[in-house]
């Protein structure tokens, strides 16, 4: 078939924007055909962009030979844009219709799609993900991603305005970063080197200059994990902040939380009712558990942990209905906790540690770093590193290393929050593991 | 030394916020200690933290004796915190000086430090590098920084204004993306995966749903370059945008330079004196050289490039003489440009890619990309590459591909122009290439 060159097409409108107030008025639309009823002299085609749907509506009669041989062909996602004058009408459930005056068919698409994008036939998550650009299509899953989008946006614009500075750290190391989970080994040139777990030896470093910093973008852990809530990439959202505690990074936190959950609220209305999902708006501060009274909590729900163990994810479960919304897990053992973080000047077997919890679900981890080089050298030996393999950021503690603290958001597990999807893979464009690698 | 704990301590202004209008207030300061000097009877301390500098003084008979014990072991780069009084005074650049009530150690710093961050006594920028952490504290590189932050910003700001969606693309691919720059090859559990070069093939695909994408973020290629402005590893600013060509994107980016540049000015006038840098807001359109153009220009200036061909950089340097500031190259020819690049179709010979160039330097690279499939797979295998191992990315020219364009900016380019630093490695926070791997 010849298609059509876009040329100086330039759309006016999405078509939500499309309301009956412009009834005549000319309009170009752009996106794709999302279904076609022929009703003999008249024929209707669903046009789909990415705010929304309209209906193009072609009167065999009313229409020129050359619309109407354009209409003739069209097929599923076939790709157009569409010049036409809006018509009021009370047949469509947005009250509007589009009369054509011209055509362009700018691309085809296959006869047979591997999935439904409408969503009235519902494919496995597999499928969906082997055919993941024609799957983010579906107006559910477009609506996930902008609910990220508007989160990711929301919480820069509450770090702008703390003074934060935005840092771009290597993602390609010489050593394990924080001797924590396993790291992808990297070819770099004749040497090996390894993928970055996280930003947090370099944020460390940074507060020394820019004092308040924060990083967005992926990071990687080796981790086979069969849960669905890892990933072996994954996008982190990353603060650090010189002069500070765990409890004024908290501070910060839950007021983040709080202003991400309102903006969310504003904006993605549209999206959220899409998802049939709601975002509540959480009260500050957040609870603030103790290590120890998390176990207690957990005893009395008959689930017995010896104390200094790590939680494990079923008691994380029961600890969720216990705890429905947010809250802080505190004063974790320090032996717990990677070797970075402070232990309790008062009581060393505790640490300034925290996590944020949300339901059962471990949002965000951080605390009181180390400042001061002798400690932090027996923290290393202690978790059985090596201090040789961290000379380069040990030296940074000679320069004036201030008192600091900071956290680290996984961003799926936040897109999770804020769409009620349970699996992380519905909230990761292409999401990968050790069973997939795409494209 | 007996350190002091932050504990409740909180920084109630930045050393620039106190102004000789609040005198005899109590301020609360942080910071690190940049010099000392000694008069007997006086002693003056600079503070500097992150925004600058500001004396405190400690008269020996006026202040309390732990203050003055405080006082006698400080050395540079200690982090301290003071509280005291503001005091107007004519003996300061800024007419203020703190006398302090209260000196806190928090942390201590060797006695002898690899670079002077006053910049007194200029390092070479391979030990400034390995002391990156300390160089970073020197005012001019703090700058930089800050200057980058705030580009960064502003062309978010600006691109969310006009709806675009920002995505996050994975960084462990199963094959060469663009069968372009050489790739760092990855362990990725029991299969070998290479590091992107770019979200070139994915944003791509994510236009069918979204539109308007763009990411920032780290990419990687496995050059082994020793040009002055080439990392292995730099942050790109991508966009892509359906239903749009070459030159809407071309316009879309002017505006965007425009308007960086303006904020960067408005924004920045504190950063841009200390690195005695200014920045010009260009004036839109920019000048549009077709690829025969320059040739012509070079051919006067005495270079010759046969038809086809690319052009070496001792080329590009004359070519900024003759062209002072921001100018596209388009047209460029077909067989020169990435396979996805669109074809002009009266010309198949010159395609609808172009460059931005900034003087001698290529700061974006963009064009129309090709959107159906036939002939997406004829320019593979001209390029010598198998469409089976674009599968994955083929696919989606099945269910709809729209005409899309979109361009890349190089981030340590474009923090180059606008801090007027010639080397790439100081732009970056923690460069690397084969000769070095940090930390």
């Amino acid at each position: 078939m010849k298609l059509d060159y876009i040329g100086d097409w330039s759309r006016t409108h999405y078509s939500t924007d499309v309301k009956p107030e412009m009834d005549s008025e000319e309009v170009t639309l752009f996106g794709w055909v999302q279904e076609i009823r022929d009703l003999g002299g008249i024929r209707f085609v669903i046009l789909q962009d990415r705010e929304g749907t309209i209906q193009i509506t072609v009167p065999r009669k009313k229409v020129g030979s050359e619309v109407l041989s354009k209409s003739d062909v069209l097929q599923k996602r076939y790709s157009i844009g569409v010049k036409g004058a809006v018509r009021k009408t009370t047949m469509t459930p947005r009250g509007v219709e589009v009369i054509p005056k011209q055509i362009g068919i700018f691309s085809t698409a296959a006869l047979r799609l591997p999935i439904d994008i409408t969503g009235k036939t519902p494919a496995h998550i597999d499928v969906r993900l082997d055919a993941r650009a024609l799957d983010l299509c579906r107006e559910e899953n477009a609506a996930i991603f902008k609910i990220q989008h508007t989160a990711v946006e929301a919480l820069r614009k509450f770090l702008f305005e703390r003074k934060f500075i935005e840092i771009h750290t290597p993602r390609i190391i010489a050593s394990a970063t924080e001797g924590g989970a396993a790291l992808f080994p990297v070819e770099y040139f004749e040497r090996k080197a390894f993928l970055a777990q996280s930003p947090q030896l370099y944020k460390e470093e940074l507060v020394m200059s820019f004092e308040k910093v924060f990083e967005v973008g992926p990071f990687f852990r080796a981790e086979e994990s069969h849960t669905r809530r890892h990933l072996s990439e994954f996008v982190s959202i990353d603060i650090e902040q010189a002069f500070a505690t765990a409890e004024d990074v908290m501070q910060l936190l839950e007021q983040l939380m709080q202003f991400t959950c309102t903006v969310v609220n504003e904006k993605c209305m549209k999206e959220l009712t899409t998802l049939k999902h709601s975002v509540e708006v959480p009260e500050v501060p957040f609870k603030r558990l103790k290590y120890d009274d998390v176990l207690q909590d957990l005893k009395s729900e008959g689930i017995e942990i010896p104390w200094g163990e790590d939680i494990p994810t079923p008691a994380f479960r029961t600890l969720g209905e216990v705890h429905p919304y947010f809250y802080f897990i505190v004063d974790w053992p320090t032996h717990s906790k990677a070797f970075y973080i402070k232990p309790h000047d008062d009581n060393p077997e505790l640490s300034e540690g925290f996590d944020l919890m949300w339901r059962w679900i471990e949002l965000v981890s951080g605390g009181t770093r180390i400042a001061h080089k002798d400690l932090l050298i027996r923290r290393l030996k202690e978790k059985g590193l090596n201090p040789k393999s961290f000379k380069y950021h040990l030296q940074a503690f000679d320069y004036g290393m201030p008192p600091h603290a900071g956290w680290a958001i996984g961003l799926e597990r936040l897109t999770m929050m804020l769409t009620g999807k349970k699996n992380i893979r519905e909230v990761t464009l292409y999401p990968r593991d050790k069973f997939r690698l795409t494209p």
